[in-house]
C-alpha cells in the first residue's frame, strides 16, 4: 500500500509499505478524511520525537472499518469511524489509574507516527478497536470528525485540567486550532470572561466566535500586563497555555491569581527548563498549580465530545479553513501547516 | 418601619416594627427592588419551617447600603448592593470545612425570613456585610440582581453538585426558576443533551432558549421511560431534581446510569422518607451518587454568578414575567407565587 | 473437571463440568488457597442474584496461572497470583469514564459465581489476565492473598467513597470482615475517632486492634443516640455502612453532620425502598451526601493493596479465625460462614 | 510589654512596646509555650520578607486568652488556647474560594511576624478569635500544642496537595521538623512505602518512627538514582518537597511517575527561576501536577489535627528535641535553631 511517510528528519515522501496485520481486538481502515498537525510538522522538520525512517504520517482522520480482529464487538467492515490520535492500552495499570495516555509509559498511547505508521496511508491499523474507535454520528460532516481526532480532545484537556468554576475568567494562551477549541470549552465550562492571546486575524474572528471576551495581542504590549489592567490587577483564575515556549509558564504564573490554575496542553520543543518565576509563585507557597497533560485518547471522550457537536455546543468544523480533495493533496495540506498562511486554521482532506 | 410579615401560619400582612440595629460587622439596607419564593409560600402557607409570629418575609432583593458598622471595609452607605439569600458566619467550622450554608447548624446560614426578619421591610438587616454583599454590577436591570439572590446561585448549585462532564446527558427535573436556572447552568457547563421535565408552556418557552434539547412532559407518560427511550435505554450521564416531592428520588435513580449523580435543590416539604428503589440503586453498589444541598450564600459567588450575566452566558432576567412598581404591591407578588399563575415564571417589584 | 456449585437456590454440592477454555488474552488458574464468602451465602441461600444451576461458587483465592492466551504479556505458567472478585472489562466505555466495576452494565464487571464459573474448581477462567491478575508478592502468605480478593478492596472502597479528612471523626456500621478492614482503612487514611458498631467479640477484638477507638453496641441502645453523646451531639463526618439493611441508611443520616458524607459497600438483600429521613436529611439540603459501591476490581488496585501490606500497613491476614486444608474442605468452609459460629470472622482453605 | 524582636535586618533584641489592642472580634493572650522557626531564621538573617524594625518575633506557641472583644463568643480570659501561625481574614473572597490563607493577597493571611507583632511578646493580639482560636484539649501537653501552629498543619498540608492514593509510593524530601510532620502524615494517609530524603541521626531516626521504609542519604550518591533504583526504574507516585531549594523540582520531576503529583511545602529563599525539566516534565504533557502552598491556619485544621493527636494517630512531641524553661531562653532557643546543631528537631520554651 502506498503511504505519506517521513523519511528522515527533515524529509517526506510516498513510499511502499505492507498493508498492517489485525491483531484479535484491532480494526484497519481506511481513511475517508485526513488533516495534518502542527504536531507532524515538529516529527518531520524539528525532528522533536528523534529520527524516525520510513514512518507514514498522521494522527487526524475520519475512517471506514475494513477488517476487525476476531475479539472486536462492536466494529465491522463497513462502518465510518471517528479515530483518536491516541490509542491506549487500556488494561494498562497506567489506564486503571485514569492516565491511559500514559500506559506503559509517559506518552505512550501516543502510537500513530510515533511508535507505528499514522493514518497517513491506504490503510491504518487501530489497536483495541472496541476501546479506541467511535462510530461517526450520522450527519456529522467529515471534516468535524477529523478535528475530534486531536483538535477537540486537547483543546478540552486544557480546559479540563484548569477545572473552571462557574464565574472564572480564563487566560487562554494562544487561539491555534487547539487554543481556539479552549477557548470555546471554556465558554461552555462556565467561564465569565475569556481573554484569547493571539494576533492572527483569521483565529481572532474564531476565537470572538467561541467566546472570547478580549483578544489580548502581543503587537499591544507585555501581554502579563494587559491581563492585569484587564482584571484590576488581580489576574486572572485559570490559565491554559496552547501555545508559546518554555518562557509563557512564566507569564501565566504572573497574571494567575494566588490559588490559580495553570493547564498546559502545548508541546514544548526545546530547551532545558520550564521557567516558573520563584518569587510570582508565592515563593513556594501561593497554591498556584501547574499541570500540563496529553490527551486522554479511546473512544468514550470522543463520543462525548461528539455528542457536544451534535447538541451544537461546540462547532469544530467552523475552524476547517481549507479543504483539499484527494489522497495526494496530503503533501500539500502538510506543508500549508508547515508554512501557516495567514488565513489558515485547520485544512482537512477528503478522499 | 413597615414590614410585609408572616404574622402566624397561613397568615400575612403588613406590621410596624423598630429599624434593625446595626453591628460592626453588619449594614442596615432599604431595598430597591424584590422578590418573593415560593420558600415564602412555603413558610407561610405550609408551616414549613415552624411557626412565625410578625417575622418579616423575603430573602430575595437588590438593596441600597443606608448604614454601614465600624468594621466593614468594602460597603458605605449609598452602594447598591446584590444581596443573598444565604447569609453566613463566615469565621465558623462549618465555613473552614466548605459549608458555610450550615455555619451554626444544618441550614442555619439561611437567616432571612427563619431566624431573623426578612428583606420585605423599609430597611432590612445584613449580617458581616463585607462576607455577604456584593456590589450591583454597572448595567445590570434590578430585575436580573433580584434573581441572584436566590435563583440563580440554587440553581447552579445543582448543576455544580451534578459534577456534569464534557457531553453529559442531564436530566433536570422541574423548570420553575431554580430547575429553568440548572437548565441554563447545565449548558454552559459541559452538557451535550439537556432533559427538561415539565409542562407548563411558559417555562417549556425559556428552557428551550435556556439549553434544553428536549421536553419531557408527565403528560406523555413514565418521565423515567421516556428518558430510557431517549437514550437507548441506557440512561442519563446526572439528574438534577429541582420539583416534585420524596417520590422523585425513585425516579431519578431509575433514569441514572450506573455510577451517575444525583442532585437535588428541591426543598422536601413533607413525608418522612426518600424514597431510593434498592434494586435500581445497585442493591447499594450501583455507585449513583445522591446529593442534596443548599446554595452557599455569601459575596463571592454572587460575584462570579454576577460575571456570568455581565459575559451573557447566562440571562436569569429572562424568567422575570411579571414586573410590579411600589412596596405595596409586595402582597400581589407574593400571593401570584402561591397561585401561580400559567404564565408566571417569576415576578419582581420595583421600589 | 470437579468443583463446588450452586445447584439452585438453597442447594450445593460438587459437580464435575469441563475445564475452560483460555482465550487469546485470558489465563486459567488452579487454585492455592480458598475463601468462601457471605456473598456466596446470599447468592445460594437467598437467591439474591437469582436461580442459577450448576454454577461453580467463590469469588475470592489466590491461585497458579496454568495456561495464557497469545496476547498475555506479564503472566506465564507458574506464576502464583492475586486475583480479584471483580474482574472488568477494561476497554468499555464505563472504565474509560472510571467505573469498570460496572463495564457492560451494572454491577457486571463482578463475573465469578455470577455470569460466569466461580474459583472453587480444580481450575478457573480469568478474562483479561493482564489487567485483571497481580503477582503474589514474595513473602506474602496465601490466606492474606485471599483476602486481597474481596475483604480488602471492599473495605477500603468504603474509605475511599467517604472522602476521608485528616482527623474526621469516622462511624463504621459492622464489623464483619469488610467493616474490619474499613476501620483498619479509615485509621490509615487520617481518621482521628472510629466508632466501630458491632458486638461480636472476637470482631470487637480486632476492631480495635485496627483502630477503631469506640464500639458501639446495639446492646447497649440506640447506636445514634451512643454515637451522638460520643460526639457532643454533633454527629460523626463520615459513615462507612458494612453490614445491616436498608433501615441503616435511617440511622447513617441521622448520626452524620450536615456536609457529612455516607458510604455504602454492604449488598442490600431486601426490601423496596432505602430509608432516608426527609427531615434529618435537610429536607433536602443537608448536603449529607450517600454513595454505595461494588470494588472497582483489577490488577492496579490488587497491588497497591499488596503494598499496603507489605509495609505493614494494614493486616488483613489478622482476620483469618479458621484455616482449612484441602480441596474437599470448601464445603465445611462455606457452611461455616454461613452459619457463623460465635468466634469465625474468615475462614481459607489451603490447597 | 516586652518582646523578643527582629530590629532591622540581621539584628535581633529585646523591646519594649504597647500591648496590643483587642478589636471586637480578637483576642489578647499571654504565652504559655514558644517554639521558634526556621522561617524567623530566614526572616530575620535573610532578610526574606524585606526589612522589619522593632518587629516582634514568632509565630509558634499555646497561650491563655486574657481579654476577647465583645463580639467573641466561643472564648473568654482565663481560657488556654492553641494558635495557629496563619490567621485568616474569613469573611474575605479567598477564604469563600477556598483559600483563607490568601486573604487579601497572596499569602496575607500570615500575619504574626510579618505584617503585626509575633507571639514572643508579654503579650499577642489573635485577629478574629472564634475563626482562628482553638481550645487547648485536655490532656495535651504544650510542646504537643506549639508544634501545632505551623509544624503539623504544614506538614499536613504537603501530605494534602499530594493527593495520596492507598497504596502509593511517596518520597518526602527534606526531614526537619514540617518534613518529619510530612512522612508521618503519609504515613496515616495510605501510602505504601515512604522514602525520606535526609541525613542527620536525629531526624533519621524519628523519620522511621512516623514511618519512612527507607532513607534516602544525598551522601549516598544521586537521590534520584537511589529513588528510581528502589521503584524498579518508575518512579515514585507522589512527591512532598520540605527542604533544599529550587533545584529540587528538577529532581522531584525526574522522580515522579507520569501522572505523579509534586507538592511543595518549603519556604523558597532564594534564585529567580524555579527549575522544572522540559523533557522529564512530558514536553509539556506528562501529566506531572506541581502545586506549592501555604498551611490554611484557623479554628477547624486546629481542631482536626489536635483530634489525630488525641487518638494518637500522630505524635508532634516526639519532634521537640530540647526545652527550655522562662521567656527569656527564647533568644537562646532562636539561636539554636538558627545554628541546628546535630542533634536538634525542634526546641519549645515553657514559661
Amino acid at each position: 500500500m502506498k503511504g505519506y511517510a517521513m523519511l528522515g528528519i527533515g524529509k517526506t515522501g510516498w513510499i511502499e509499505k505492507e498493508r498492517p496485520k489485525c491483531g484479535p481486538l484491532d480494526a484497519i481502515c481506511k481513511p475517508l478524511a485526513l488533516a495534518p498537525c502542527t504536531s507532524d510538522v515538529h516529527t518531520v522538520w524539528a525532528g522533536a520525537i528523534g529520527d524516525r525512517h520510513d514512518l507514514i504520517l498522521g494522527h487526524e482522520g475520519v475512517g471506514e472499518v475494513v477488517e476487525v480482529g476476531a475479539l472486536v464487538k462492536d466494529f465491522k467492515p463497513g462502518d465510518k469511524v471517528l479515530v483518536p490520535a491516541i490509542t491506549p492500552d487500556w488494561n494498562s495499570v497506567e489506564a486503571q489509574a485514569g492516565f491511559a495516555q500514559h500506559s506503559g509509559g509517559m506518552l505512550s498511547g501516543w502510537k500513530f507516527s510515533n511508535i507505528k505508521d499514522g493514518v497517513f496511508g491506504d490503510f491504518f491499523h487501530v489497536n483495541d478497536a472496541d476501546g479506541n474507535l467511535a462510530l461517526l454520528p450520522a450527519g456529522m460532516d467529515l471534516a468535524t470528525g477529523c478535528m475530534l481526532s486531536d483538535m477537540v480532545p486537547t483543546g478540552m484537556l486544557g480546559v479540563e485540567m484548569a477545572d473552571i468554576h462557574f464565574g472564572d475568567k480564563v487566560c487562554v494562551v494562544g487561539i491555534g486550532p487547539v487554543g481556539l477549541m479552549a477557548v470555546s470549552g471554556a465558554a461552555i465550562r462556565g467561564a465569565s470572561e475569556i481573554f484569547a492571546v493571539g494576533s492572527r486575524p483569521t483565529c481572532v474572528q474564531v476565537a470572538k466566535e467561541f467566546g472570547a471576551t478580549e483578544i489580548i495581542n502581543y503587537k499591544n504590549g507585555d501581554i502579563v500586563k494587559q491581563v492585569l489592567d484587564l482584571t484590576g490587577g488581580k489576574g486572572v483564575d485559570r490559565v491554559v497555555i496552547a501555545g508559546g515556549d518554555n518562557d509563557t509558564f512564566d507569564e501565566a504564573v504572573r497574571m494567575v491569581k494566588p490559588a490559580g490554575k495553570i493547564s498546559n496542553v502545548n508541546y514544548l520543543g526545546e530547551g532545558d527548563f520550564i521557567k516558573i518565576p520563584r518569587a510570582e509563585w508565592g515563593v513556594g507557597m501561593g497554591h498556584k498549580q501547574i499541570i500540563g497533560g496529553l490527551m486522554m485518547g479511546g473512544r468514550l471522550r470522543m463520543e462525548q465530545y461528539a455528542a457536544l457537536c451534535k447538541a451544537k455546543r461546540i462547532n469544530p468544523g467552523r475552524m476547517v479553513t481549507h479543504t483539499f480533495k484527494g489522497f495526494d493533496k496530503v503533501e500539500e495540506a502538510l506543508l500549508m501547516m508547515k508554512d501557516k498562511t495567514p488565513d489558515l486554521i485547520k485544512p482537512v482532506i477528503l478522499l
